[in-house]
């Protein structure tokens, strides 16, 4: 593999400026892989974002057609990555072979998926008003609207997914999608792979003649602030945590020029265990329940952290089964020494409270981590207490455990806001509690019946998103097609001549959009 | 008048439980009117806030059809307000009766705008990817995604639209559609008006029988700071001054939980003269150029404030017609003693600047503003000085030369962000300088052509936004059916039963929506 330089990626050339490196670890042992990464200099931090300046006008104007060519050659040459590949992401993440196998699918579904949406069009957000000569008092204009792409974006990546939320991944292809170039700052847990994307990246930009600036990466702690400082850049796409997320929010709010930051942080992403479905089926949620908290040993930013379930024999008798479940669980190898001492402090953290019992778990210890079962007091949940309010990152969960309906309410209307909430329910239960659907909704971005928030669909119709702290801005998603929308703003022109306008406005509607014309959806041309 | 009490609107109630009061003042004369207005107590603003957020679940659950027959409302009820009310508004900010009439109109018309988005149903960006049980290896849930109001909305009103930016205007409108409560910020420039628009809204609402607490108004100098503080209020609204949005922005991003702020606030709305155009039709130009910026006594949004042309004897000839023309212009009253003394700092700062020259306008003495015109050197926009890119809120304007075409895309280049950016010019122009469009593209919200920006028609096509410090968020218009999507944030549903969807996401499509379904639009059931 000594196609591995180490050096960042700017307007498609190598650079290492600086004499500071960085090593990648093998993450089940520690111990240092043969690859050294420079940090990037402020200097190549402006320069990165000089290329991606630079290259937004000819990206912008090309048409969705050839974005939607140059996202199918990434996929095409991610796909083309050897076993050697594979091999590597699994050593620098300590995840197993099908979940990145399976995780490289999704990535390359996702750059599919989005130049589907390119082909579409509907993201252009084409409305037409047409001139009103007549008009009394006066006449009206013609006015034309579409959406144009905000400018280059900086992509964090994530630690928990070395490819779906990374150097290629879902905020990097609907940027790209957008018209907007990237700057990509790989994550330090798996550079080697950062290494290797990115130059499938570049590959695909020279085979689709793209402008050099399209997709820039650089390494190094600390460089993403100088990024998200740059004035080049004019949004932000983040995964990781709420201390993280915020700190770049902050950031970039406090700019001379402020930009928004789509930052997906933290989620306890509360299951709620209804009556008759414990009464029917206890012991498969006990078993489905223990596999999704331990699903990617919990290192997911849907993994369930808090089950409530209502006092009754059959959640006593459940409670039993998963207790005993989570206790058989074998202890799990984390992403990084990092996540593994988050997760040991997360755990301590808990375990140090008066109103919390541990059900379950071995003593965590100094390698590999021990999934973990707490029962925490619902007056934590009602006093808003941050403790239970706080993920966990890892094989943890809490189970709380509330009187009545009622409280039911008041404990899941104290809650923040989440990525997801799921309701495990017959139709009975539905029946009796529906009018949690409406408090779910205003908490979350996905409400489930019957699943297990862990997996998340790439579609069009999917959120990954809600009210703060999951992210930072519940308006966007940072997985499925909407995404887009993150990255895009509305440009109207007025009383420009046909061949003056962008092919989404022109009469003659060559890109063959649905459009908005004078208040009614319409496919045909204008006469 | 007696119905102007001059206390809160909270929760369907009037409410003054402070001491301190402010007075309304005859713009023109600065005297006192018979109108006392009590500043809202810290509890009131709690109470308006804790009303909006009661307010928000019933609300926003109502069909969207409802909800467009509560906006018509509205429109209806301020149509019905006398002509006692007209005059009420012309005394407050000294503005002409046909233009707080016409100002009406083009309120009420975007009430009803609002009404038929409602009732076209687009807003609710309904998606569906149904299940597919059969896939490997694992099945696809069903997953619909429509969106809902953020929540709350905090709306601050403008000083230089009593009505089509202020209690029942844009921001509110749109907040309202999307289903969110509105807490609205009364300007100090025109309680009254305010007082008897905020009556009008809740006449509506009781008619309509909407909750409560779906619109607040609330009274008093700095107020506005608790208001976005308070934690109930999802997003906020604002039109008017760089240093007051940007305020409001920073102290949102700061909140326990950010929220997003769309501020309408500085932009100098560059015309662009190009030679032809000039050689055509030098004087008619000035004459409209003059014209424009003079509307409205200079104090709109979209009052040109910066001309820019080409070294040319057409350039010279049309600055010579323009300065004799802004040189015959009357002086007018402005929206109030503090609009006039901020044009005053505003003159003086830019006439005491080396490379600036008056070429028009009388003295500005201690009463009504006079018109003014200035030339500025070409090397202040070149160095990026922010001297011009600083708006003059009153009927000033700056012209600046420019060498050549060169010239010209480098001081374009320099500008800052812009709710609009014009071109005079005839098809030649167009022919020679088209390169300037996509370069504009880039800084602006609204580009037009042979037509002046202070005109902003209410329709789906309009943008009246643009890049910082047009507007603190791009991505958003506070004119136009748009506007509306500020305040939504999507949900998905993953596997629930037909019956507890939200109607616009049931089979059946209930509401007739254009739904994204597997990837295609479609109207249809589903089956």
């Amino acid at each position: 593999m000594s196609d591995i330089l180490g050096q960042q990626f700017i307007d498609g050339q190598r650079s290492a400026l600086g004499d500071e490196t960085l090593q990648s670890l093998d993450a089940s042992t520690g111990r240092p892989l043969p690859y050294v990464f420079h940090q990037a200099t402020e200097q190549e931090v402006e320069l990165a974002v000089a290329a991606a300046t630079r290259a937004f006008a000819p990206f912008r104007h090309l048409s969705p057609q050839r974005r939607a060519e140059f996202l199918e050659a990434i996929a095409e040459e991610m796909d083309d990555l050897g076993d050697d590949f594979i091999a590597l992401v699994c050593q620098e993440t300590a995840l197993p072979e099908g979940r990145i196998r399976a995780e490289r699918g999704r990535t390359t579904g996702q750059l599919r998926l989005f130049a589907q949406v390119l082909r579409r069009g509907d993201f252009l957000g084409a409305r037409i008003d047409r001139a009103l000569p007549q008009r009394t008092p006066l006449p009206r204009p013609d006015l034309r609207q579409y959406r144009i792409g905000v400018g280059p974006v900086a992509v964090f990546g994530a630690s928990n997914f070395p490819l779906a939320f990374s150097t290629a991944g879902g905020d990097t292809a609907s940027a790209l999608a957008a018209g907007c170039p990237v700057v990509f700052k790989a994550h330090s847990g798996h550079m080697a792979t950062a290494d290797r994307v990115a130059s499938a990246i570049v590959r695909a930009a020279q085979r689709t003649a793209m402008p050099n600036g399209v997709f820039n990466m650089i390494y190094g702690g600390g460089v993403g602030q100088a990024l998200v400082k740059a004035e080049g850049i004019k949004a932000v796409g983040f995964t990781g945590s709420l201390k993280g997320g915020r700190a770049l929010a902050d950031l970039a709010a406090a700019r001379p020029q402020p930009i928004p930051v789509f930052a997906e942080m933290s989620s306890i992403n509360p299951v709620i265990l209804l009556p008759e479905a414990l009464q029917n089926r206890g012991r498969q949620i006990a078993e489905e329940l223990t596999a999704s908290v331990n699903l990617g040993c919990g290192q997911f930013c849907t993994s369930p952290g808090l089950i409530i379930g209502v006092r009754s024999p059959q959640f006593t008798e459940f409670l039993d089964a998963f207790a005993k479940n989570m206790g058989q669980q074998p202890a799990q190898t984390m992403l990084n020494a990092g996540a593994l001492s988050s997760y040991r402090r997360g755990l301590e953290h808990i375990a140090g409270h008066g109103l919390v019992a541990h059900l379950a778990g071995q003593a965590q210890g100094e390698s590999s981590a021990q999934p973990q079962l707490f029962r925490a007091d619902v007056q934590l949940l009602l006093d808003g207490d941050p403790l239970l309010q706080e993920e966990i990152f890892g094989p943890a969960t809490v189970v709380v455990e509330v009187a009545d309906d009622v409280q039911l309410h008041a404990a899941l209307h104290s809650l923040h806001g989440q990525l997801t909430a799921t309701l495990i329910a017959e139709p009975a239960d539905l029946r009796r509690f529906h009018a949690l659907l409406p408090l779910l909704e205003d908490k979350v971005g996905r409400l489930l019946l019957n699943g297990y928030p862990t997996s998340v669909e790439v579609n069009d119709a999917m959120v990954h998103g809600g009210p703060y702290p999951a992210t930072s801005d519940a308006r966007g998603t940072s997985v499925g097609t909407l995404a887009i929308d993150r990255f895009l703003r509305p440009v109207c022109y007025q009383n420009y001549p046909d061949q003056y306008l962008p092919p989404a406005l022109q009469d003659s509607n060559p890109l063959g959009l649905d459009r908005l014309v004078d208040g009614q959806w319409s496919r045909a041309a204008l006469s």
